[in-house]
């Protein structure tokens, strides 16, 4: 008998199914079992009934949290009053016929049968290959993946092409601490810390291309939104300037988030019942940021040349309140703070033509216009202190004619994080890499 | 005034445009002057006549390959006798007006205006982001990004849902040599010889699951089929059995060739003539294989636990001529050949359940029926000389319950470099890495 899926049950009705997946629940009722199982499409809901079948109830009663089982059943229309509004398929139940054990399952070590897992975070990574079968762990990443395919979407719609770009590299990206060290071959290379590099050379080839691609910091500290192996999703083009840079960072944002929020509705009002604000994005310059933080939340940040999270926190409220917009973009952030492949202003070169995209209180995008002048891009790797050898590669592709041109980066763990409203980011990411943890926490 | 791209003026014949991008090439032709303008969207002629602007004549003269530029002109439909059907854009040039350049190149160190770039591969790839401009080179990227589409729909077709894996792990994968080592904080890491373990895990969580994810393995030697980091394509399926495995596998290998094939053709004919064989995929034993090798080529390998790469290319020769098919599927690799997850034949343990897609001469494709009892598969660790405690996460997918699955993983590398019938597998790989470079030659 061919297997049906549990959502497609529903058309079913009045017929004899095989289903197959996890006991995800089993409540005993006086002379039934109920049995939620789960696949790949959902859960539906088992009867086992013993005068339907003395041996499928004596089975069912042996079935424990994430036993594999097959169950051969009647699937029956549920009287209007019995309807379960909350599962896909809660118009019907399956009567069950036959039931058989294909696994086993160890007695779980907490309770994955609530709608929450209320886990304490450690406990929630240790079992990382248990608890992200609970629903609402699950969710978060079909959320991701419908963000990634809206990313998608969005940079093939913005006639992007894709790339691959490499992670293991011989020097650092932005002339940064915090690279991790790889032993290649017999010589030293390190991992990535963005695919900035390879994107800009890719535009000499593509002009326009977009990648999703892993970056690595050894961030020397634990905070909620770091991790030490991130998914970035890139952009960068050409023969662009930098408003339209702007324009389309805003439209691939709204393009993404709308896609994953459109096609995870269901999912997403079970974290927040808040629907993402898509008015238009207020534009503005750090200055213009700090003079805001200083009028509207009264804290004096106008010295510092880079927004705290606090500082992001408050103009995103601020964007919220007088915007309609969980959206910001914050530009003009002063050139010394920023990486050297980095365009100064024309009209004020100790400021830069950079931006951050601010959502729901955290920094999610970074990018800017670039230096696209072979001998302007040698001059700010050197006044930098890096040495223009280290970089060959890269500068070949500007001396060989480069169109003005400009990128951005998503960080996809902190969009999965805040359109969810996730406290850790640890959350947001299947299997977290940061300073305490690869999958078991490390000997400290 | 806006910019139009070169495949777009086509549709502009009598009216007045701006185009941008890189000379490709400039001929001088008596009073005129050819150029050949290259965008994203493909290669435009431009004639540039003193007697239409002496301004734009004199610009143009100074123009040298790789330039990037404006031009302003009027868009004419070339007469019958002059059109290019090598060009997209063949039925119509640019009559300049007015010429600008954006940004200067340095003299090229090789001629980029030939239809083939010939250069051995050493020069290819010290100039990889000057070489890869040629559109013969892009070309083999664009069919690249073909197959990653390809890929993605055909995974999403048979029902898998997207994940993203770390790179960043504790130990090997497979128990093998050749990791590459990561300095990560106080602690010693690897980098993940490939998504397998993972995505194992992530059966329990969604049954059916793809991702696009690098490999690193630090092959000890140079071949023109290995790569220190390649780019896999991997699917997981749980509740299947090892028939539906092969069907499914093969289900997606024609599905991305073919996407690629169709989205690419005019690409591909460039390279080969050959049309992809899609007749029915011949499933041999490595048994088998050995036979036919034997018989039709004359070779004894019957004492082999694997494929070499000449019998690669023998059992395809064979396929190609008896089946009309440009894959084989060779099954059933000795167990002890393979690693400790892999499925030993229920009806003779000594062989697995395993398989290997080979296309047009190499094995493009690995996967397996796995191990999914518990017990057996701490077995088949300790059996190996592993230690279940390095495996800890792993094995807890196994402790709480897993069906039969199993999966595949093609190397994108290898795809494309078979497509293209390409002679090294380096040529397929934007910034190849191998024992010998990091984009740049490492000194040995």
């Amino acid at each position: 008998m061919k297997r049906t899926l549990n959502i497609d049950t529903v058309e079913h009705a009045g017929e004899e199914v095989l289903i197959k997946g996890w006991v995800r629940l089993r409540r005993d009722h006086g002379k039934l079992i109920f049995l939620d199982i789960r696949d790949r499409s959902g859960i539906l809901q088992v009867v086992v009934n013993p005068q339907v079948s003395e041996n499928a109830y004596k089975l069912a009663s042996e079935l424990k949290p994430e036993y594999v089982v097959k169950i051969k059943g009647l699937v029956k229309k549920r009287p209007e009053s019995a309807v379960n509004k909350d599962l896909e398929t809660g118009i019907v139940e399956l009567e069950a016929q036959e039931v058989s054990i294909v696994s086993k399952a160890k007695t779980l070590p907490f309770d994955m049968g609530a709608q929450d897992l209320n886990l304490e975070l450690p406990t929630l990574l240790d079992h990382r290959s248990l608890s992200l079968r609970h629903p609402k762990q699950q969710a978060i990443f079909e959320v991701q993946a419908a963000l990634l395919e809206g990313f998608r979407k969005a940079a093939t719609e913005i006639d992007c092409r894709e790339i691959v770009v490499p992670t293991i590299v011989r020097g650092s990206t932005e002339g940064g601490a915090e690279l991790l060290e790889v032993g290649y071959y017999t010589h030293k290379a390190f991992l990535s810390q963005s695919p900035q590099l390879y994107k800009q050379m890719m535009v000499g080839v593509f002009e326009r291309v977009w990648t999703i691609a892993k970056a690595y910091r050894a961030e020397p500290s634990v905070t909620t939104r770091h991790l030490s192996e991130t998914t970035q999703l890139d952009c960068e083009i050409g023969f662009i300037e930098f408003e339209e840079l702007l324009d389309m960072l805003e439209y691939v944002a709204f393009a993404m988030i709308g896609h994953a929020e459109k096609k995870c509705s269901h999912i997403i009002s079970q974290f927040t019942k808040e629907k993402v604000l898509y008015g238009k994005v207020p534009r503005i310059t750090l200055q213009q940021a700090q003079e805001i933080i200083k009028k509207e939340f009264g804290r004096d940040q106008t010295r510092e040349k880079d927004l705290s999270p606090q500082d992001e926190v408050d103009v995103c409220q601020w964007a919220k309140k007088q915007h309609k917009s969980d959206f910001v973009t914050v530009t003009h952030f002063p050139a010394i703070a920023k990486p050297f492949y980095t365009m100064p202003d024309p009209k004020n070169p100790t400021l830069s033509l950079s931006y951050d995209l601010l959502f729901r209180g955290v920094e999610v995008l970074s990018g800017s216009q670039r230096v696209h002048d072979y001998e302007m891009l040698l001059e700010s790797i050197k006044n930098r202190e890096l040495n223009p050898d280290d970089f060959r590669m890269y500068l070949m592709a500007f001396e060989y004619g480069m169109p003005p041109e400009g990128g951005f980066s998503f960080g996809l763990e902190r969009v999965t994080m805040k359109l969810l409203k996730l406290a850790n980011i640890r959350q947001a990411s299947l299997f977290p890499r940061d300073m305490e943890r690869i999958d078991e926490r490390l000997s400290l």
